[in-house]
């Protein structure tokens, strides 16, 4: 299965004509996961050899405005690309985020007069209250779901906090587990973990031969894991003939943040093929990344280093620091530099570390 | 007073890298005053010579997106980059456009933790029946107002249609009267008349000459309007010595539509130095047009020619229509025609006809 990872927008704070506001989208197969949603995401996916209409999930990371006001225009024109097959019923289009997204989407498509040609839901995660300072604490009455459900959404889940292992179970299927986790910002922010299913092992074809298994779709439903009874009767399980589960990949896609609450995510997101971090500012203005909830390259590779992954991607970049394609020689905040800091402070570690930028694309090998 | 208009957007719909959606500026002495803002309109401000700071009113013709996902994260980067000066009280940006505004923004704004640094207001007109088909009316509920103001929102006026005049009287300064009228669209939608006030006349030099005055201050005070009284206790009434007023400019901006509703906009818009039309889809697919509450040119040009117009500048071009830039010779959907179609129903007419593209800006002289 091919896993890419395109980032369609880089940019802190707002959008600009050289960094898009927040967005990138994790591709399996061709189905498209989007991972927030900034104002202009649905121009910067027309730019991309992306197409829009393979959104089949969403995820907001939190509901700053940077990561959030593109979401009802990309819906919307979605579905105007999208064929009113009579014939085929749509797939619903699944959107996990904090508390509040529901009742954001339901005002801004109700309001707007907009109908989709799909069925969306929307699965809420509870927060507490230790992932922000009070001020950033959604009222109550704020998210009190008044008027009906839109024409076209589908009740969505209320996700709590499993405080057993310290996340949030999203959803499980045949490909992936997706979990969430909790991270402290302005307002209450979430990483997300993808955890690809681990793959049967190769076959042990010499013991196969011993028990006088030929190849044939028996091989198959051994490898599909279900035991085999030979016409001697005796009952082969797929344990003694499968070497051992090839692990699937592992993809961490952090939200906003100043720090990582608890060490659930750590455990977590152990041994990560990429995660991806926000790297606002430099380390040499870390009060002020605090103080505004967000990160420096230090802290990013700090988190990295504590999870062991594999390699770390740093985004979400004050506008003062221009692509790499655009940077001048007098240029005061160099992007590079970002970089730099965090590969030093990743020295000797072997994290690999890579500055995202506006419609780069990387490559997710399989394990092994 | 220069006055111009710069579009920003100029595609129907949604944006998209060629066109962005539906937004424009009309300048007057630098303060800017925005119709409209699709996604992506700060972005593409950004990319203008116009300085979002400078935006001190906003007009929504209709809640639809294309004309308003834009607005919260324009409030947002506008307030990123105004200067949070202690000494001096910001004014407030006022906001105008259709009941349901208000809670459009207090639900984008609240739900995202937008604080801003100036305080806003938004004034909503009150639509009648007859201005959409009855399933685009807004529900009682869609708009009752849950929850309290903003904390940067000001109360805002409530504008029913005055019945008298046929139109919505928004406010009135020493520089401008503006007013809105009803149009009819999917939902419903407004046009905006911005009157300039009239200038007094020249002053007639000879028969000030006559009466004994000479230039000086008491010159000053005539033109202003005041009477002015003379050392032999004549009193000079301003009408004595000016020549008739010169009138005004008369900027119409007209949200989405298939009709302008009612005599009343007629009548406002007489003899507009300029007037802005939707032209979404070219003579040829007018039925598909009105379907969706839309123009053609066609149609564009008939309003243009009953309010006697100087000029009609056609804008809101489907997606089709690539800019004339981009346009290649074998494309089946050219707007250059869309421009040719209204000339051709305006042939004789004296109305000139522009097609808008985005960044273009267009100067609007003083008369006479
Ligand atoms: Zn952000
Ligand atoms: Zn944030
Ligand atoms: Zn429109
Ligand atoms: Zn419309």
């Amino acid at each position: 299965m091919t896993m890419d990872m395109t980032f369609l927008g880089t940019g802190s704070a707002y959008p600009s004509p050289h960094r898009g506001a927040s967005a990138l989208v994790l591709r399996t197969d061709g189905e498209c996961w989007l991972f927030d949603c900034g104002e202009g995401t649905q121009t910067q996916l027309m730019k991309s050899q992306l197409r829009a209409g393979r959104i089949t999930k969403v995820f907001v990371s939190h509901l700053h405005g940077d990561h959030l006001f593109g979401l009802p225009g990309l819906l919307c024109t979605v579905s105007l690309n999208t064929n009113p097959d009579p014939q085929q019923t749509l797939s619903c289009v699944e959107i996990y985020g904090p508390r509040g997204l529901r009742h954001f989407l339901r005002v801004t498509l109700g309001l707007t007069g907009s109908q989709l040609l799909f069925p969306y839901a929307v699965h809420e995660l509870e927060p507490t209250t230790d992932q922000s300072p009070e001020e950033g604490h959604l009222s109550p009455e704020a998210t009190a779901e008044c008027g009906p459900l839109h024409p076209q959404e589908q009740p969505g889940r209320t996700i709590p906090l499993n405080v057993s292992n310290d996340c949030y179970h999203l959803f499980e299927d045949k490909k992936f587990v997706v979990k969430a986790f909790r991270l402290f910002h302005r307002i209450p922010s979430f990483g997300f973990c993808i955890q690809e299913q681990d793959r049967p092992g190769r076959l042990k074809t010499e013991v196969l031969r011993e028990l006088g298994l030929k190849p044939g779709p028996l091989y198959g439903r051994l490898k599909a894991g279900e035991p085999v009874t030979l016409e001697n009767g005796r009952v082969v399980e797929p344990s003694e003939v499968l070497e051992e589960a090839i692990p699937g990949r592992k993809v961490c896609i952090l939200g906003d943040c100043s720090s990582v609450l608890g060490e659930g995510p750590l455990r977590l997101c152990r041994g990560a093929d990429i995660l991806v971090h926000e790297a606002t500012l430099g380390n040499e203005h870390r009060e002020k990344a605090v103080d505004h909830g967000h990160s420096t390259p230090d802290m990013a590779a700090a988190v990295a280093r504590a999870c062991c992954a594999q390699r770390l991607v740093l985004h979400h970049f004050s506008q003062r620091y221009k692509p790499c394609s655009l940077q001048k020689e007098g240029d005061e905040d160099h992007v590079s530099e970002l970089k730099r800091q965090a590969e030093e402070a990743l020295k000797d570690s072997g994290i690999e570390v890579t500055l995202a930028e506006d419609f780069l694309t990387l490559t997710i090998p399989l394990r092994r």
